[in-house]
């Protein structure tokens, strides 16, 4: 019992030293999932996918209640990492091999850990890039997501340089698995889904420009934030941010992703389920008062051996502040992100056949 | 899988000429109703009728468990009818014949049908007045909600024309049932609702000036919109509302008659149920930082058959940014609503006897 | 039936005159405590204690599930005393003595009564202090909340006198129970915890400052009164406090020892228990966009008869727009809380020995 030892209770997150490759942090606060969180996520996100809005479809489909949307699951879980990962992350640099190997239901209990599979110090000597590998379990310690990223977190010490750097492989896109966690769709009744296209319907190369657009404030995504237990300031302390370069607080990316994933439902109805996210860029910074729209492109139509079934890849562009009919370039002519671009998500649903 | 086809995915909301007659629309999006609807509800109003806020007191009532507040069903069910009529509506006319004919609880799930009884050519030809019959029913088929309303719409074509008018007779006061869905009321514990008043107590044109105010700000109430599923963008979009004539977001007009409910706690605290709503006129615009106050009047005081219980037929006359005590008049020398008049509702009130 | 009756059925609070010292208050609408109220609280305060996060973790210790957060409880139960109580209160002078005897539930019923224990008239004549012990009950009637408070109320007639004052001695610390109502903690697995500090490691004298500001918003402090039914008008009704001296919205004072608590986690994440409250100040106004912070100070380490738990009394000071390294002093060489100061507050948590 010392003084020094009382001098060091506050947790400052981890620098890049901290970090060792093949360390595996075991993630604090297992959360059990509520009908409360549900009710939040429709709140926050006006969310209409009929599987994760009805316990009656769902068990249609052979569910034993209806699971938790794909997206609010990864963002409590997620919201895990922060305290040990990026609390004094520069940036979040990209998500790559996002899956949902198991549908997670109201009264289950989420936890997490992560290893640690890769490490490169930046040039200027400042800062380098961590790379793991989460992944998120039951209260039966079944696998229920997996996702690698990486972010940028400063160093504590400029002068001390990492032997040498380590950069893992990841897929641009998560290989199919012949066994998709999703019971055998028999009957689909497109008038409870509100949406009549099949996996049938849509072609390579197709856009759908999403008609509706919503406007953040300052209270939904701080309490979306909170909600996932996601405690990085700068979401959160306006103090903090008026003398930072961006001036105010910043939206957590994952709630634009959520905005997105849930105005894309006119359009994508039926593609309810999400097999994986095969990457995705928070291209430019989002804001209060912002209002959030998105087009969505069909990268491929994807076969699988279940009939009942298929897969669709999308990329979904978030914009703000425009309507996805005055776009027509996501990048300018140097290959930059334009600043009305805030998301380029490129992930897999899964969605039924006729 | 043609393109043709693949263009035309995303639901732009039905016009004038796409109504029938006697047609039938199946609403999507069954909704099932969770206790964290219930929290959000009373965060979103502070609703304090006791019926509501506790179990025990529901089953001293011979509930088996609290029951949904009558408007917060209205919203989770009304929600899933404006994708299929109102997203192209110029404006929401009226309701009539609103009524409540079996209690929901937590765990239910709801759906909606409506079936078009009458549709009205405007004279300008440019838009027309369609009228809907909508019914909810829980997952067993029984009726839980039932409704009338009328909304204008916009034409696709101004040159398209309808042979004959037809508008449907609609009660000015849903008539009175032999049979009320309320189990017996054998004790009354007024000390746990907070109000002493029975309904002998009240006398036709009395006025209840009630007290409270509540001031609206942007994300509760496009949190409590979303919530209800209720996709209209003038309520999110503020990007598309700011070149619009009203300048910012539109607040849904349901919120502010759970707002005018909640407040009609002191003066009606133990009128905890609603038979009916007879009309609902939204007289003005409601927007961001308005607070909103009410006043009630007595307009009838019903007997029934059923010895524990008696009716009252209430209007509630919503205000904003002016307390009731300031407001003598609702309507100008013109018979147009006051500026500052915001609700102009006509319902019926179940409430116990001595 | 008489109209003088009907015009007076708009409750408008209790003044100093309508106390008399020994009686009982009961408070009106019991509440269930729901999975949404907990989801809610999270949402609200990004709360981490890992008891109140998880179900697996609660059954660990030997609850049956999760027990409610003792200060969303406290703020569930304290909002039905605002009727009785405060609804004309000037000021909320001090908390003492608040204990939680007994763990509560989701699904659990509370209610509420109070006892006046004091009575003070003001020298000037024109309000008085009501002293009130109030207690919460389960729906089994045990007591699960005890907590004191004082208030100073107006009097409705100034040239009415009290006989005599009475003043209630009220203790500064509550004293320790040899019983605690707390499963005994065999395993504690501060992995799960994020913290890795027991009783052990605190001394008298730490100071821990706490590094993360929360940001408060109108619709997020709003929707946390609402949701604990507390009808206070100044805190929702913007149209007349505008003409207030403060000129806006009041932040419930309550809000503000949830945002400290959570904010205090970094550093006391495996205190997760209140053992008491001893006394609590709102030192000055918090208003929408203000930045709350904290730090805390350890005033005792208190050996307990149980091995497996000890308690630290702690003092919490709550802070807006500045951050603890920028402040030296809570006082003003006049004895006044600095401006910035918003919360003094004694409190006795429970925590894990090693």
């Amino acid at each position: 019992m010392s003084l020094t030892k009382a001098d060091n209770k506050i947790s400052k997150g981890r620098y890049f030293e901290d970090f060792e490759l093949g360390e595996k942090i075991v993630h604090p606060l297992p959360r059990t999932i509520s009908d409360g969180d549900v009710s939040f996520y429709i709140a926050l996100t006006g969310s209409r996918f009929a599987v994760h809005s009805s316990d009656v479809m769902a068990k249609e489909f052979g569910y034993r209640a209806r699971p938790i949307d794909d997206i609010l699951l990864f963002h409590l879980v997620f919201g895990k990492s922060v305290v040990d990962v990026s609390l004094n992350a520069i940036a979040n640099l990209g998500y790559a091999e996002v899956s949902f190997p198991q549908a997670v239901f109201v009264g289950d209990t989420v936890h997490l850990t992560s290893t640690v599979i890769g490490l490169k110090e930046n040039s200027n000597g400042k800062s380098g890039n961590v790379y793991v590998h989460s992944q998120g379990f039951n209260q039966n310690n079944e696998l229920i997501l997996s996702f690698k990223r990486w972010v940028m977190v400063h160093k504590r010490d400029h002068d001390s340089h990492l032997q040498s750097n380590t950069i893992p492989d990841l897929d641009e896109v998560l290989p199919l698995s012949d066994s998709i966690s999703l019971p055998e769709i028999s009957a689909f009744d497109t008038s409870q889904t509100g949406c009549q296209f099949f996996w049938e319907d849509y072609v390579v190369g197709e856009r759908l420009n999403h008609p509706e657009g919503i406007t953040i404030d300052d209270s939904d995504h701080t309490l979306a934030t909170k909600l996932y237990q996601n405690n990085a300031k700068l979401h959160f302390d306006d103090h903090m941010m008026k003398s930072s370069r961006m001036g105010q607080r910043l939206i957590y990316g994952g709630h634009v992703i959520s905005l997105c994933r849930s105005i894309s439902f006119n359009g994508l109805g039926n593609a309810m389920w999400i097999y994986s996210i095969n990457s995705g860029v928070h291209a430019n910074p989002v804001f209060a008062k912002d209002t959030i729209y998105c087009f969505s492109e069909v990268i491929d139509v994807i076969e699988h051996r279940r009939k009942d079934i298929g897969l669709l890849r999308i990329r979904t562009v978030g914009l703000k502040n425009i309507t996805p009919e005055e776009v027509n370039s996501v990048r300018d002519e140097q290959g930059k992100y334009h600043p009305y671009v805030v998301l380029d998500l490129d992930y897999t649903l899964i969605i039924p056949r006729k």
